[in-house]
């Protein structure tokens, strides 16, 4: 009797530990972050392997780039943490590195869209043949403005956006800005933003002339 | 002595509405907003009019664009509301709309200080000259990279900041993003980033080879 009221309570107390746990995590505060360009240059090589296969050991990069933190790592960090979906709205995107990023995501099993703009796809170092090549979907505007924006969103939660095209020109020698951002009043529209856009740019609306 | 108290009375009561004014106006909850583009078109003269000369009756504009809020007017109207400050740094900054309004403001008595990329301020169309002819301080990088940043600071206290050029291809024809935002974790780190490049980019340092 005394030992089925301990377990009991036991069980009272893990209950009431864990939903208090649930709560901490759903009423943690929102990430609110600002990152400056150009970065200091580090060395992604460890970020990316271990994003790869988690708890593998990482070979040693020979590469002589310090592995400090920095605003690149920081911004490659934030876009890692994806583990459901992932839409990219992107002018510009040749950064080899955030390349292999978004593609480690697919083959993790991360939805990923990604929508650009249609005079820089295919310029010379891009990275949106890799994306197509991996089985990534990829979307694209026909029209005579630009498609400029330059944000992603990361599990529906956490928006990423700024001035900063995803090049490593922009990266290492540009003066820009990334805000990564949670709160819902700016996540929301963005999301309805770039379905808006997904539903524009379906490739049954492309003319061919 | 009746008399007396009941003055008393009203200036106490007076106190407390201004002291419940000033928490309220303190209290009020920071201004959140997403602005898309390309924005539909409109007549902003009347809006412009106004803020150059508060209460003074507006000619009507006869040019047959439509009246209407749009995202173009609510930018406008964000930095129309400066009383004090207004930094800028820009990396294209060519919109006629745009540059009055900054003129006005700083022939209303705000400081305004502008910061610009070399490459683009003096390509056809940019507003730069203009700023400068007017009086206002302007200054721009000698870097290789771009200054590539496209945000505004309002009375320390709004940030305008996106993916958004201030110009009319940007406005009127591209996907573009703004935010606008009053959360100081947001807004202390660019003012921040703008008071140090403003030192970095002093005349005193230019190099004139």
């Amino acid at each position: 009797m005394r030992a089925a009221r301990a377990g009991l309570a036991l069980a009272a107390a893990l209950a009431l530990a864990l939903a208090l746990g649930a709560w901490r995590r759903r009423r943690r505060r929102p990430v609110r972050e600002v990152l400056f360009f150009p970065s200091l240059p580090s060395c992604t090589e460890a970020l990316l392997a271990e994003a790869a296969e988690p708890g593998a050991a990482a070979l040693p990069c020979p590469c002589p780039l310090p592995r400090g933190d920095c605003s690149f790592s920081r911004l490659l960090r934030c876009l890692l943490s994806a583990r459901r979906s992932l839409e990219i709205c992107l002018f510009a995107f040749s950064s080899p590195q955030l390349g292999r990023a978004v593609r480690l995501l697919h083959r993790r099993g991360v939805r990923v869209r990604v929508v650009t703009d249609a005079q820089y796809m295919g310029l010379r170092g891009s990275q949106i043949g890799l994306l197509r090549h991996a089985g990534i979907q990829v979307r694209h505007d026909q029209e005579s403005g630009f498609m400029h924006h330059k944000f992603a969103i990361v599990d529906r939660r956490m928006l990423i956006t700024g001035s900063l095209n995803w090049t490593t020109q922009a990266i290492q020698n540009n003066r820009e800005n990334v805000l990564v951002v949670e709160d819902a009043e700016y996540v929301k529209p963005f999301l309805d933003e770039f379905e808006k856009i997904w539903e524009e740019y379906n490739p049954s609306n492309y003319r061919f002339f």
